[in-house]
């Protein structure tokens, strides 16, 4: 049994590693002139968001992020009421990790803030996509056979491994509105910051859809709370 | 149970997300000049391919790959009349991730189109061997014992990538016509692409008998689709 | 069953593998001018742990490392009479690792040894951050259900590679007292070794009330010696 | 139940496309001016013994080496009369390999050859650590808990990935007498071949009291051949 405080507490520390280690590798990167690289940075946001799903997935359900937890909703297998402590714990876990590094390094390169490079529907667009592939990856695999199940972590953190491989030089790919929320408060560079919040919102919700349709029939939820219908 | 409709929708799906992940990172790398690096390319196709395998792979036995279709057939575990279907969302998925990346990037490198570096010839015969080696390792995964199945993803995934990594420099490591066939079709640049259409489909068929020759009796097929004889 | 040679072997080798590849790989990128880079540095020492908690995680519970025995001790899961035996084989794998570099290569680039690139205090820090986070993620897979105890080594490697990846260039991410003594008393360069000893120790600790307060109830623990209370 | 013939085909093409994949992204690697990089080339190794491995694994135990038959014979879990038989699938399918890497390529960079890149004793002392590591795992996978004879596939290619990533550069990161002859013999530079015959197998030998030490009673081998006593 879990009770909500070993929920909030999972949702917190999750995404305060997250944010640490994966914002963290784009600050570290400015202060040593690009010693972590491109392919760096996206290896480290895929690891660490395997490793937090291995260590607390079967608690909270590892979401670490408000457009995952919106969407489980979404899929009817989490419960409205849960949703204003999951986005609470998130934003919280978010913060203190931006807080972490202005501490450590000082305010460079936004904190790793996600900005746009050319225009801002074009990230916006990229987001969605991003986004609503991740949902759907997420949706599967937590609802799949049950050995795939053990897999989940690596079938979610490689998604977003790739996709911060082949989208980051763009649009940062967040698909993740704390994760977006954190740096930008901290640093003060709010630009484009809307874009961050709404776009991964709206692929996660555009999964669900995508998701029913594949999905056959006959298939149950094997993690707790993003798979516990209720 | 999975209905065909479910099936059409996860091979359009998952070829998709193949082909925008795959073939965007070409694109981006060449629109951020060469921020993901070959390496970042291949991992992020052999990435996507595993995501999606564990994904809906127990739904339509995870194909995106017309060769991978005509070599399951090969080896009696597709019914023919499955073909036209699963090709026809293959095509489709792939052409409208080629159409997705003409809009947000414009015109850029053919669209991550494959084309031979050097003769046509090097690149037919690498591609008949990469695509032999590819559906070998699938047919061995799909009927080996069954909790390899739990790692066929892995298995799979990881050839893609090895694949992409040593061979992707010399003949673009497509292994797939539909992912050759989009990129060329929406960029408008066809040159040399007879070669991995029929390049591919030689490899996978060349697969077969190498499975039938190293096969042990007695392996019966764990997965859907691609796995059941019927 | 495992006696306690069979234990104390283990972390001796198992210790050995990761200083010797770890170090190794930071001494033969010097040695040949980067040839290997930062990121192939971070993911050799996520491997080595990988491919030794696989090889003897069931033996001895894979720990190599002191501040992860004591982080075991702390929470109750390892007895005080384990911990000398452990500790020993620990320090006296990775100082005939580091004497196997000095050996092949000579001094160089005081054999891996971990300093703290800017203040000692920001590393000091960062340390025990690290360490918590990784100590954090080991007692989580080492408790939870049973199935995600096999992932357990690739859970712990990836964080290992992650924190690597982007706390490297800053303090090293040792999170390890064995791993940053070895090489320091064998190249002489003791500089900021202390901040190595302690950090790593006060972070493992640190983690064990975070896992308290995330783990539901009923959690049980399914390796061995990390994992069985006595 | 698997033939005689079936074990020696497995072999061969096991051998066969570790040696086309490996040593040609050398090759590649060579032919497109670093294109692939010294990590690239370290992952391909990796990743095609962990594949092949799923493949093949449990039909001839996936040896793909002759140090590695050596080593089970040695361990009391391969009966001799095996030997000859494995040893010649291995060397035709290296063989074979590197005449395809030479028909597609031309002689370049000695097709990947192992070279010793200082002194020959430095690169065979290091040859007999990192086989003795890699036989090492192997050994301990393939009798551990059964479920992590799942994960073998993962451990023995992430050794093989990280040993070629930190010793690559000085050595070759050969741990295979057939990795090594074949691409020597078929561009004709055999210098140093000796070492890369005779390393390996001591390597391998060296690891069999090891294992002795380190495994608790009543580990009972999971995998064919490689792990059947008889």
């Amino acid at each position: 049994m879990t009770s909500n405080l070993n929920k909030f507490a999972a949702e917190f520390i999750g995404t305060y590693a997250m944010v640490l280690a994966g914002t963290g590798a784009i600050v570290v990167d400015a202060v040593r002139n690009g010693a972590i690289g491109h392919a760096g940075i996206a290896l480290t946001f895929g690891l660490i968001v395997m490793a937090m799903i291995y260590a607390v997935g079967d608690i909270s359900g590892a979401h670490f992020n408000p457009a995952v937890t919106l969407g489980f909703w979404a899929s009817g297998r989490l419960a409205a009421s849960h949703i204003p402590r999951y986005l609470l714990a998130q934003l919280a876990g978010a913060l203190s990790a931006s807080v972490t590094l202005r501490v450590l390094f000082g305010d460079v390169k936004s904190l790793g803030a996600t900005l746009p490079s050319d225009g801002i529907w074009q990230s916006f667009t990229l987001e969605i996509l991003l986004t609503a592939l991740l949902m759907f990856v997420i949706l599967h695999v937590s609802t799949g056979p049950r050995e795939i199940g053990t897999m989940a972590a690596v079938a979610i953190g490689g998604t977003v491994a790739l996709e911060a491989m082949f989208a980051g030089p763009i649009c940062g790919a967040s698909m993740n509105p704390a994760r977006s929320i954190a740096p930008a408060v901290v640093s003060g560079n709010l630009s484009g910051l809307w874009a961050y919040v709404v776009a991964p919102v709206l692929g996660a919700l555009l999964a669900v859809p995508a998701w029913t349709l594949t999905r056959g029939t006959g298939r149950v939820p094997h993690q707790q709370d993003g798979a516990k219908p209720r």
